[in-house]
């Protein structure tokens, strides 16, 4: 698993029931590397069973975040290393059997801190470098980028995202008020960390038109996103300029 | 709900399945009781939403290992109060929307630290009195007991259960080393703090013989145990003795 999709936990399990079973309670699971340390992204990985050996990466300060909770020391070390990669560099991903062919390079992407350490320091809700990451992953001479979670478009991510075979990418919300208007939070999706689809001239259909990325695919889709709705007329504006909306299962080859 | 089945996230989400909606994210979750801080008891917490406004109860031992711990910070006191029962004391629950007319004693039960805490103190993992709990629920002059865990019989637990009109208990393991037998674990039902239904003379099944409980229900019961199949002899052992095994969905009426 390469992390993160809406609900870590499910994906966990999905990646389990679709993979052949090797001996009761194997797991596919070489590795997880993290992109965050919001509870979406970390709380899943109390649901792996507590002998289950894999690789925890992450960068220093989301490991850090891990090691305040002790509740994650049901990971443990004799079967759950905890490595850190650093920001811009290129690192081989080592699963629990070695080496897995693929490296990761860890870019410093627009965010937010997670939820639970908003009241430590109110007036930074964005939070460091190190609190939200894309990757770009490489294996085979082909590589994508995985971006979860982005609060906006920043030139140095639009130059980075230029030209790339598959971005996978934050589809939390259509609009940045959706929640207000259903009633269901007081946050836009400004306070919560996410750019939105159909935001305008600042929207991810806009800010992607002008970046020739071949494969474009929604991530981390809030369940209030029309977009989900393949009959929604949301749904056909972002196949219009491209968009894939990611599902259950799907395998993608570059 | 009141706590803490198996996977008290499936839980959570079933209840939110099962109940009728009032609103868009609407939960039936007036208050949450923990009877322990493992990580199966408390981590389906983290699944509620962030803005679900319930009262968490707990003794103050438990509250305190959620406090040590700042992910839980993403039930925020705006919403989730938290309030400590003591052992011994009838308690009357208070929910979102007030009392519940429902109220509890909680019990010292033979149990076992949480897993993330086994290296803190290695020589003590039965833990401390408020570590692992069973209670007594009381609601329009009816009564039941729900014991998730427990480690061993006691006297006094016997003498607490003896009679009672109906008794949810532990029903992890059917046999003290299933685990080490299947090659999964090399831990007993002993060293996780969990007696077995098939454990002999101090067996689930023979000391409940002499308990007189009049509706007697197997819950927290591991994916390994062989009780869960119908089919079972195992199964076919258990009814005979008079017990049932828990279903999602069931409802009991006193």
């Amino acid at each position: 698993m390469l992390n993160a999709s809406p609900d870590a936990r499910q994906q966990l399990l999905q990646t389990r029931c679709l993979w052949p079973q090797e001996a009761p309670r194997h797991s596919p699971v070489q590795a997880v590397v993290l992109t965050s340390a919001e509870v979406d992204h970390v709380a899943g990985l109390l649901s792996m069973r507590e002998s289950q050996p894999f690789v925890l990466w992450g960068t220093q300060r989301v490991l850090g975040l891990l090691q305040e909770n002790p509740i994650f020391n049901a990971l443990n070390p004799a079967f759950v290393e905890r490595r850190a990669f650093d920001l811009d560099r290129r690192t081989e991903i080592v699963g629990r059997d070695g080496p897995l062919g693929l490296a990761i390079t860890a870019f410093a992407v627009p965010g937010k801190v997670p939820l639970f350490l908003e009241s430590r320091d109110p007036a930074n809700l964005g939070g460091v470098a190190e609190d939200t990451i894309g990757l770009e992953v490489a294996a085979g001479g082909k590589c994508f980028h995985y971006v979860p979670g982005c609060a906006r478009m920043t030139p140095e991510l639009a130059a980075r995202l230029r030209g790339s075979d598959l971005v996978f990418f934050d589809g939390t919300l259509w609009t940045d008020d959706e929640l207000v208007r259903l009633g269901i939070s007081e946050k836009t999706g400004h306070r919560m960390g996410h750019m939105s689809i159909n935001g305008g001239d600042a929207g991810t259909l806009a800010v992607f038109d002008a970046l020739d990325v071949r494969r474009k695919v929604f991530i981390h889709v809030n369940t209030t996103n029309p977009v989900l709705d393949e009959d929604s007329p949301e749904h056909a504006e972002a196949r219009a300029h491209g968009w894939e909306v990611a599902e259950d299962g799907m395998r993608i080859s570059l």
